[in-house]
């Protein structure tokens, strides 16, 4: 397990004197190119998020506390004298910032938060990591804002250690549910690429490969997007795991085939309930499943848990560009005048669901709520 | 109803004294361009069929007959005088053929029949047709070859114009059971361009828009090689019949959000008991559909049936080049070093199917056999 764990850092704090900035790769990019980007103001952040440079619910939930601790940087460079900011771990150097001024910083950081929150709207991540920072600015109110700044760092810095934590735990939970030698399908790309590192559903596939080799994994094209062609099958060749490609409506033939023994995927937001928005044709994939019998795991940490929202009813539903499903490689691919509708997530339902593997264990749909919330 | 079923005709015999050729629409081109080709010769139509200038089961049945026709003129030119074979309707001018040049003519025949036949193996038109054109060289084999010649053209010309006669019947058949103002979502393209004209799956969406202009088509984009994006939204756009374009893992998303009351889709064979073989992608829309209690319906003449498989399991499913899955107008969708399995068509279970829509009426699955054994 340990072999892949440090191979791809998805997205990291660069600390420097002064604050630092977020460091990423670029997902567009991918598999063409393996390059990292620097992003160092609260609108690149929300363009990074935007246009997917970085995607995958965990992953956009760490580029969201980088993003506020980025704007605090940002606000306090406006007011603050240069001198004052050169090491903000030191803060001999008076700021010279009055009430007003501080009290008018809070007012624009929260709405810089709030606006990184809009950025995408159906991973809950994003506004659990968004959330996590406000508490951090709360309990710093009274300090000096280079000390929030260097709060709101650190806090983005451990929730990026945490999430690989996490993954490792998940992936180690999940291969207790991989049955030897499986053929393993998953859709769009829950990897190292939609986490810090190490993956959620492609944790739980490395974790599986490191204990027995002869397992198998069968990627979804996943259109619109095509991030299982794209990424899923980069993470894992990558890694040496064997991996078939598959267009999105092949999955029927192959379970029909007996080629595939169980699924697992990621989550954008789980309800209450255990009802799943994960990417547009999880759901299709799901009721495959149920059909032939084949367990189909949702792999997530539990900050992917919405207690808030009681089923997949309640949750929204990003709808995207038309272009995303017209046009592919540069070409239009279908006649002009056809309506796009483009909905970048479904909803599966909790019955489909054989199990939610998170950091704590596996949970079925129905127990989800009960054990969650005496666990906290 | 009738202002569609002259717009295209997808293929169709040019008469000529000298016998003629084969006019198809070139639908690798579809929907940047609307040409049609000239095809000539039995090696012209092998190629044609196999790299999909010409598709959809109905017409590739029609384009083994026109090929039989086309090889019978081949082989007679190769041994007749130029000038017995200027009028091939007069027989007037002797061939000078001995006994032994006629029975390599028939040999010779057969043989270039079985080749074409084995173009594609999935959709059973193709062999039926061949079958079709076999019976008429039975029934020739005491005549001048010329007039051989001529019975096969006009066999394949009588095979063509029924086609589209077996088309209306379909659609009207399958109009009845098309709920006021339904979505309809259909798979792959079952249309004009997959028929000589008017269609099966598309047929029925003709009929009954005829009756109710306000039903609305979902289609499947239908990769790897995207039939739906390109030909059926071609084909109802220039009908004017409002259709939205979906990628093939949305089907789930629309009828959870009750957008899609019937799905039709057309066949390449059907089993005794009802199993059909169909573009990839299929049975996992039927699987979607009955978990939603969707009905879901298939379209094809009874030439697609072929009682003497017993069950789906034993149709011989293509399997296709690697690029249709990993390239995309030309550029790579995924990374080196991943495995490609390109299943062309899967089997939708018989359990799945609400009913066969045929030109003698719509048939449960399980009415099939006893239904077309007594009629015949």
């Amino acid at each position: 397990m340990s072999s892949f764990q440090s191979e791809i850092k998805t997205i990291e704090w660069h600390k420097t004197k002064s604050g630092g900035y977020s460091i990423m790769v670029d997902q567009t990019k991918i598999p063409y190119a393996f390059e990292k980007v620097e992003v160092k103001t609260l609108n690149s952040m929300y363009n990074a998020i935007k246009t997917m440079i970085v995607r995958g619910a965990p992953a956009i939930g760490i580029a969201g506390a980088h993003g506020c601790a980025l704007f605090a940087l940002e606000l306090l460079a406006k007011i603050a004298p240069k001198e004052a900011l050169e090491d903000i771990t030191k803060t001999s150097i008076p700021l010279n910032i009055d009430k007003n001024e501080k009290k008018s910083f809070f007012e624009e950081l929260e709405k810089g938060f709030d606006y990184l929150n809009s950025s995408r709207p159906t991973a809950v991540n994003l506004s659990w990591a968004i959330t996590e920072q406000k508490k951090v600015v709360k309990n710093s109110k009274t300090l000096d804002l280079r000390e929030l700044c260097v709060n709101l760092i650190n806090n983005a810095i451990k929730l990026e250690n945490e999430d690989i934590e996490i993954n490792k735990k998940i992936g180690d939970y999940g291969a207790t549910v991989v049955p030897k030698g499986a053929g393993i399908l998953t859709h769009c790309n829950a990897g190292a690429l939609a986490t810090v590192g190490y993956g959620t559903a492609l944790g739980v596939i490395r974790s599986a490969f490191a204990k027995d080799n002869t397992i198998e994994v069968y990627a979804d094209e996943t259109r619109p997007r095509g991030q299982g062609a794209k990424i899923t099958t980069f993470e894992l060749v990558r890694d040496k795991i064997p991996v078939t490609l598959i267009t999105d409506g092949m999955c029927s033939y192959f379970m029909r085939n007996k080629m595939i023994d169980m699924v697992v995927v990621g989550a954008d937001r789980i309800a209450a309930n255990g009802d799943t928005a994960n990417k547009i044709g999880t759901s299709t994939v799901a009721i495959a499943a149920k059909y032939y019998n084949i367990p189909f795991y949702v792999a997530a940490p539990k900050s992917t848990i919405d207690l808030s929202i009681k089923s997949g009813n309640d949750i929204i539903i990003e709808l995207r560009d038309e272009e995303e499903v017209t046009m592919v490689n540069g070409k239009r691919i279908c006649a002009e005048g056809v309506k796009i509708i483009n909905p970048s997530f479904d909803i599966t339902d909790n019955s489909l669901i054989a199990g939610i593997i998170t950091e704590d264990g596996i949970f079925k749909p129905e127990e989800l709520e009960e054990k969650l919330t005496t666990s906290v």
